[in-house]
């Protein structure tokens, strides 16, 4: 079992990234935009909007999850060989504070990446009049296919 | 520690469920509806929509996420106490298959009930023509809050 | 991705399954036994030892995960085929109650067998004077290996 | 919903993880010790044991979560008030290399400590010959009780 490194091995990886993201229609209904494409490290950024959230005014979990599973999806796909395909196996979601501010960003980051399964982790920052507040963390697995479904 | 049973401590439980879900704003994005309100047993079904999905046109893992953590938030606040309030602590979700089909149902079942974590799980089985597969299970915990934030 | 049933690849699963275990040489300081061996269904048992606790003299956390793992992984391992390893991928643990009673069962169940990946569930039961109790879940993935490592 | 820091509510919580961890029976098993204590960060070290291995001679994924466990426990615990006990939740581990090497260190850290609960990392790293690789990482919620058990 080899370790590769964070080198991606696709060189274009950065607009491969960026096209794959535009595919992923549920951004639109969230207003999520990619801030940040590196090698192992992607950010994504969404407004807190007053339709998708839970009974108390929060952000739905499961929204704050939406944004964490793609900012460590496309952390692992930022290192994938051209042709690959990327799957979600499984990810667990700590919620750490209310999750309400005037915006999310989510930061997903390669914690190993392996030559099927790519580990990851991705917290989420509440931001609100410059003040940020880590609301959520998670730690999932990713899988690599063989070629795009 | 005691062990409560699926004895719901307020009896008009379902009530009290139906009323909280009308303010999870997201579900009326989501297009989803409470199917079932027993004592530990909430289901929650959807629609498949297009403008959820990932980059295979399949519903965003956040997404399916998003129902199965409500109908497990639900079951158990379904037990919990009339003034009582509930947040989600954490949630594991394995990813079984696609999330295709034309409906999803999200059943969450109370695992174990204490006096201020609830465990619970949940399955989200997708609906095609007749056909049901499993797409996702869900072992999460739930808070009781002294009251409503 | 096709979901295989739960029908043994190799007709010596049990044979197959019960010569992995004995290679576990951590079962032999758990006591820890093989006490059902089915396609996609494996139990171990092993008996409360004190030298095996935490600081309230309950079954350490990590200890009961040992047993919950492996029975996970080989209730993964008995539908694989002759000649593939089995590693753990990543697990979930919710601890339910004390774990503390006379002895212990946990109870893997493969609730997703796919070609590469299989999601499993246990339960650990405790057994004191008859009365059983459920003192922790888990929910984790297995991976099948093209050979054994 | 406060965010106490990373200050300890007992200005003895060395001496008071100390003695606890010396409770801990089935740390003598491991031949685990403590190697730092901080507040909200606590580091356990343990040698190589073939006799707590799996089939392929790693140490066991469960021996590997009892370390990572309580180093997450004591990282929690560190920061309680003077009287409270602690258990833990529940936890989620990858597995992300081969538990093999001369030892483990167990580095469990605060991530977020509240009133209740208290969420926690540790990552488990082998060392061998002054090489180390992280092998799992650890994601998991402890619970501050009133008293102890």
């Amino acid at each position: 079992m080899t370790t590769p490194s964070l080198t991606p091995r696709d060189p274009r990886f950065e607009q491969k990234v960026r096209e794959d993201f535009e595919r992923q229609r549920v951004m639109t209904v969230l207003g999520a935009r990619l801030v940040r494409v590196a090698p192992g490290a992607v950010d994504i950024e969404m407004p807190y909007r007053e339709s998708l959230t839970q009974q108390h005014g929060y952000l739905h979990a499961g929204i704050v999850t939406t944004i964490a599973d793609s900012a460590c999806g496309y952390a692992a796909f930022s290192l994938m060989p051209p042709d690959a395909g990327i799957v979600s196996v499984e990810f667990k979601v700590n919620l750490l504070a209310p999750a309400v501010g005037q915006r999310f960003l989510a930061q997903g980051r390669v914690k190993r990446a392996g030559r099927t399964l790519t580990v990851c982790t991705a917290d989420v920052v509440a931001e609100s009049d410059g003040h940020r507040r880590t609301v959520a963390t998670m730690l999932g697995t990713m899988m690599q296919l063989a070629e795009r479904p």
